[in-house]
Formats: structure tokens, C-alpha cells, sequence
């Protein structure tokens, strides 16, 4: 293919994770370096940042801040939630697009994040393309949910795993300090997937871990729910329950609902939602009475806990950020740079890279395949804990200053 | 003083911490050498253990198991809350206790807690001196709350701080992802002394912590803070608020029971008790309208989080545990093990070890003194600054066994 000069623009979207800046990282570091890209924009709250010409000039940054970003949590500059209309309809957005391409001359655009994400990197290519506009698109790949399609898994979601399993081995610890009986529910992120709480099962299987895992991949049945509980809580006299945010019932009505509609309005007016974990507290308190029982939300703690990630996890989203500039330089456009995995001789997981179409992502979601799920549906197989484990594996090599982590500060000079 | 020669037991009481089984260890390893001491047994569940004569032979315990004390969560041995009686009015326990003492030959007791179990302590050591039997005992202390008296500080406090200030830093970078405002109160444990919550400020002395900070120290209005969260949601947009559990108004009412009285019941006829966080988000609602607000509490997470102890905290507590038997058996009894700080020349940190009356700190509590809060009682001083930070220094050196934490597996053999 041609060669391809001019300069290129970061965004990040969607959901923040541990990693998200170490893709970043990738671009950013990839593309300073890089002979066919003339300058590097980071967009100010992703494609927001590209209508509103707010973009930092990311060469006024110093490197060894820079270098930061692979351990720094959250979406250093900045995240958005927003969805491009159809060009077809509303081309508003896309001629302004153009407008700031055209001004800064870009001819990459790396866009990080999940399948929105995917979804407005497709439409910006379509348009570019029926306008005649050369230009270069890659999605990087994130999300702790990690139900991308197409993909062996997604950066950010092994350091949410690693994070979700070691705090619940850590709380199993905690549950059985006393002799008295208790009852733990733990809620974990994931409406649509249940990979992440899937991860529980990993304190499991280290002998560590819940009795129950629920996913929204299996229809979730109460009687069958507050039976186990129960029988649990007689035969050992602790119970740990976790549990994915968005399991629902035969009927798809979420179970968080159940509680919604049962929460009554206090006296300030406020409907008092306590979520999952108190729904499910609050049934399992209506069947067996009075019993010690505590309800844990990890919230967000879950998606930024960098402090915490998983080192390969790390090493792949950086590669992922990398991969997509050198591919998009080498005249790719139009993919996401995914993984596929593959074992060597000594069975050693080894990570490669796959290139997505943009719009088959885009529109497909990967959940957790049911023979990967108990046959009762309150608990992960063999076949799940071979996928994850290889993935959460190593400490992240961070820097420290005080005691605590030292994460990147970026100056974040508006590009002129 | 005179050599004393018999066996020892060693047993855990109260809330756990991240690192009281470093302190066990300490304990344990050191007594396991000792040439005075004949046995050693763990009890099970602090002094039920021994009231039930449920007592661990701990040299029936793999070494190597043993050494993952050092790093491994909660009360390996089991803890309680169990109060005993005072021996003029009901003796009943004390003989029992004396029962055991003999049966098994024990000279030595060493008990891991914080003011209730120095209490403990205190209340057997003069029972065995009114009935002549010798025995020797002494405290190793252990709270996140880091209020007993006396001490510079206390064993697993540091662990927590670290934990906490670090999610709480992770939390800032995660509540900046999207350029829409957003209001986040973390809830932080420490009833009657902030020492923990404090801790939250250490997030802010390094530019990315709460904009507010709340003790029990210091009486909370209600009027005042609503109008600090408003002002600093106008200026910028964002507001971390860091609060303790035990924040009371100027009559000593706790701000958690507002929310209480508010609370109405549910179709399950429960209390719908939110705990502080959810009484403040309900109270700013009330104020500011339908904002995005999110309340999160730290849980049973953050006395528990091994996986982020401070290792210099992790290094103390077995040396607490260490000196308490190298003292025992060189003739002291009647002590608790706390510490004192000095600096060098350099002004770096040393950790000296003081013994104090364990009479004097089974009665008393530590607060954080008045002159380390700023004046509108909202935030930290440098002060607690200078105190806090060298105590969180240094990443815990864990075992890891499939990219988890490994942590101890004890045998708990029965003692015969």
C-alpha cells in the first residue's frame, strides 16, 4: 500500500479500565516514534474531544510521564459516552470531523475503547472514504467486561479478574474470622456478560472462594437461589455469593429490578435503590430471618484498581496500542487489533495478534459459552479457569512515591 | 527474674486486619524456637478456644505454611468477641481458663487484639496472680482503627491506610473519565477515632485525593458541608468526599442514624439501613438535586486487603509478635508490645518497641489530636502527613500461585 504521512489523534471511550492508558501508551509512544506520523493528538474525552478541537499535543508531554501511563488508572484523557448519528441521516458530526482531520492533517485515527467505540470508528472510515478523505482507522480494544466479539479476550478485563478473585479469596478470609455463621454477597460488574464475575470461581478453585457464582448468561432462579443459601448456611455456616450485576430471570426482568420495585421512597423522596446485592440480602433475610448477612458492591473499584492489575494484562493492552499504529502506518485500516491465543511445546500460553473487520465488532457481543457454566448454573467448569488464569498472571512493575502509587500527571497543552 | 519453662498459647480477638497473622507468626516462629517454651497451641477463636479447650498443636504445621503468615489476611486461628466477666462476680471462666492452663502446662499467653483484649489480657494476668499460679502475659496489638492508647501506632492500621488512600487515588482518576459533573463519598471505618479515614488525605497531599474529609474527631454540621460540596461541584465539577463511619453531630448523634430514621421499610418489611454513605448521598440529593452521586464503602475490603499491605506495617507486626515472646520468657509479664518512632540523622524512621501497662490501655483510646485536623474540620494537616507516611512504605512480598496470592493453609491440628 501507499505510504501515508500526517498526523494522528488518540481517543479512549467508553468505560474506564486499569489498562486502558497502557493502549494508550501504546499509540502515543509507537506514534512519536514512527517516521510517517508528523504529529500526535490526544483527543480531549474521545470523539468529543474532535468535534469540540480540543486536543492536546501529546509530543509537549514529557516521556518519562509518558511512560507512566502504563501503570495509571482510568482514561487519562479523558472518556466520553457518545454515539454518532448514521451519516446518512445527520452528517453534522462528520463534516465537522473532517473539518478538524483536515486541519490538523490527520490521517490516523486510533480509537480505544469498547463496541460503541468500534461502532463510531466504522462510521468515521465509511465517511471518510465516500468523501474521498485518506485516512487510516484501527480500534484498540478495551473493556472489563470482555465481551467483545471475535476476540480470545480484551484488555482490561484480566486486571479486573485478578482484582475480583483476590479480593473475594481475601473477604473468605475475612467471612470465617468469627464462628458465628454469615452470609457474604459480593456484586460484580457485567450486564450482558458474566466473564468478570466468572472470575470469582478463581478464588475457588484455590479452595478460597465463593460457593455460588451467578452470570447473566444463565436465567437466574430465586427459589432455587435462596435453597442453595440456605443449605450452604446449615452444612458450613458461611456463605459467599457472587454475583454479575445483570443476572435476570427466565423472563429477562433483571433481578436488581426486583428490588427496584419493592424499594420505597424515604423521607427525602428518594426511591432507595440499593442495588443487586441488597435486593438479594434482602430476600435472602426474608427467608431465613435475622441472620448475620453482608451485601458488598466493589463498584468502581473493580475498573481502576491498577494497583492491582494483572502485568500481562498490562503488556498486552500496551501491545495492542502499539500493533495498531505500526499495522496503520503499514497501510491497515478499518480493523481492530485483537488477540487470538495459542500454547507452545510446554503449554505456555502465548498471545498473538488478530485483525477484526470495525463493523463485525461492532455489532456483536461474546458471552460465556454454557458448557463453560455448571449444569446447575451456580458455578464455572474447568474449561473457564483454563481461559482466564493465563491471562491474570504477574505483578504490575509500578512506580511508587510515598508509599503510594505514583501515576502519570500529563500537562495536557491544547494543540494549536 | 526467674526462668520459666512450660508451654505457651497464643490466640487472636477481634476485627481482624491485613497483618495480625504476622504478629501470630511472630508469636509463633519465636516461640516455636524459644528453649523455654515446651508447646505451643494456637487457639481456636481467641479465648472461646480455650474456654472450649479447642487448642492448635502448631508444631504439628508445616514451617513453609506457616512463614505465609507473614502475607495471608484475617485471623488464621479464628478470633472472637467474647468478654470475660470480672473475676469478683462471676469466676467461672477464670477457673476454667486455670483448668486449661494447667492441663496443658501453660506458662505463657500471648494475646493478639486491640483494647478489649488487652482488657482480656489484664483480667487473667491478676486472676493467676490472686490464685498463684505463674504465668506470664502479654499483649500484641492489632487495629485499623489505630486508637489504642499509648502506642505511636498499631499494627495493621498502616496496611489499611495505604489500601485506602491508593483506592482512593484510583477512585479520583476514575470519577475525572467523562466531563460531566459527579459526586463520590467514600465511607471509611473507624467509629470513635478518624485515624483511618484520615488516611484519605494522603491521596490529596499527592494532588489526586478527596476535596473533603471527615472525622469523628470533630463534630460534622450537616449545613456546613452541603454547602462544601455545592461550592466545590460549582467550581469544578468533581467532589470526593472521604468520611469516617463514626461522624457525629455536635450532640454526639451519628449522621449514619439520620438515614436510620429516614429509613422506611421495604415489602420484605426490612429497614432499608444504607449505611453513612447512602445517608449523605440522600441528604446532598436533597440539596442539589438529581446529580450523579455515587456512594461507595470500603467494606470488609479494606481490613483485609493483604494483597496491598504496607510491608514496613507487615514487618513490625511480626516484630511485635517476636518481642512479645522474647520478652516473655526474659522475665516480663503484665505488658502490652506497642511502639515508638524515632528518627535518625538522616531523618529517616525507626520503629523502637515500648512496653506499656496493659491496665493503662485496656481503658483508654487514641484519637487523632485536634491540631492535625485543619481548622474547619474538613481535611488533614501536614502533621498527620508527616506521621502517616512512613509507616505505609513498601509492597507486601507475597507468594503468588496462579497469579492469585498464596496464602497460609494450616493444618489445625487439636492439641491432645
Amino acid at each position: 500500500m501507499s505510504t501515508l504521512i500526517g498526523a494522528c489523534i488518540i481517543g479512549q471511550s467508553g468505560g474506564p479500565t486499569s489498562v486502558i492508558n497502557a493502549s494508550a501508551y501504546g499509540v502515543i509512544r509507537t506514534a512519536l516514534d514512527s517516521e510517517y506520523i508528523t504529529n500526535v493528538y490526544g483527543a480531549a474525552h474521545g470523539i468529543k474531544g474532535v468535534l469540540n478541537d480540543e486536543l492536546y499535543d501529546m509530543s509537549k508531554e514529557d516521556d518519562s510521564e509518558l511512560a507512566l501511563l502504563m501503570h495509571t488508572p482510568s482514561s487519562a484523557l479523558g472518556s466520553c459516552r457518545y454515539k454518532l448519528a448514521d451519516s446518512e441521516q445527520d452528517d453534522t458530526d462528520y463534516k465537522r470531523i473532517l473539518e478538524i482531520f483536515k486541519k490538523y492533517d490527520v490521517r490516523y485515527f486510533f480509537y480505544n475503547g469498547g463496541n460503541d467505540s468500534m461502532d463510531t470508528c466504522n462510521k468515521i472510515s465509511k465517511y471518510m472514504q465516500s468523501v474521498g478523505y485518506e485516512c487510516r482507522i484501527m480500534g484498540v480494544p478495551k473493556t472489563v467486561d470482555n465481551d467483545l466479539w471475535g476476540t480470545d479476550h480484551c484488555p482490561g478485563f484480566a486486571s479486573a479478574a485478578k482484582y475480583v478473585s483476590t479480593s473475594i479469596m481475601e473477604l473468605y478470609h475475612d467471612a470465617r474470622v468469627y464462628d458465628s455463621p454469615m452470609v457474604c454477597v459480593v456484586e460484580i460488574m457485567g450486564r450482558h456478560a458474566g466473564w468478570l464475575a466468572a472470575s470469582a470461581s478463581i478464588a475457588t478453585h484455590f479452595g478460597q472462594g465463593p460457593d455460588l457464582v451467578y452470570l447473566p448468561e444463565v436465567a437466574f432462579n430465586i427459589p432455587e437461589f435462596l435453597n442453595d443459601v440456605e443449605r450452604i448456611y446449615h452444612d458450613t455456616g458461611k456463605v459467599i455469593v457472587a454475583v454479575s450485576e445483570g443476572i435476570h430471570d427466565e423472563n429477562g426482568k433483571l433481578i436488581a429490578e426486583y428490588g427496584a420495585e419493592n424499594a420505597p421512597v424515604d423521607s427525602f423522596g428518594h426511591k432507595q435503590l440499593g442495588g443487586l446485592a441488597a435486593t438479594l440480602v434482602n430476600m435472602i433475610k426474608d427467608r431465613m430471618g435475622s441472620i448475620k448477612i453482608r451485601g458488598i458492591e466493589l463498584s468502581l473499584l473493580q475498573r481502576c484498581a491498577a494497583h492491582f492489575a494483572s502485568e500481562t494484562d498490562v503488556q498486552e493492552s500496551f501491545l495492542a496500542g502499539k500493533t495498531a499504529v505500526e499495522l496503520a502506518t503499514s497501510g491497515i485500516t478499518d480493523k481492530m487489533v485483537g488477540f487470538e491465543r495459542s500454547y507452545d511445546n510446554n503449554s505456555n500460553y502465548i498471545c498473538n495478534i488478530k485483525l477484526m473487520d470495525l463493523s463485525a465488532v461492532a455489532n456483536a457481543e461474546k458471552k460465556v459459552p454454557r458448557e463453560w457454566i455448571n449444569d446447575k448454573g451456580n458455578g464455572m467448569n474447568q474449561a473457564y479457569l483454563d481461559y482466564v488464569l493465563p491471562l491474570i498472571q504477574g505483578s504490575p512493575k509500578m512506580a511508587y512515591e510515598g508509599g503510594v502509587p505514583r501515576f502519570a500527571k500529563l500537562k495536557k497543552i491544547i494543540a494549536k
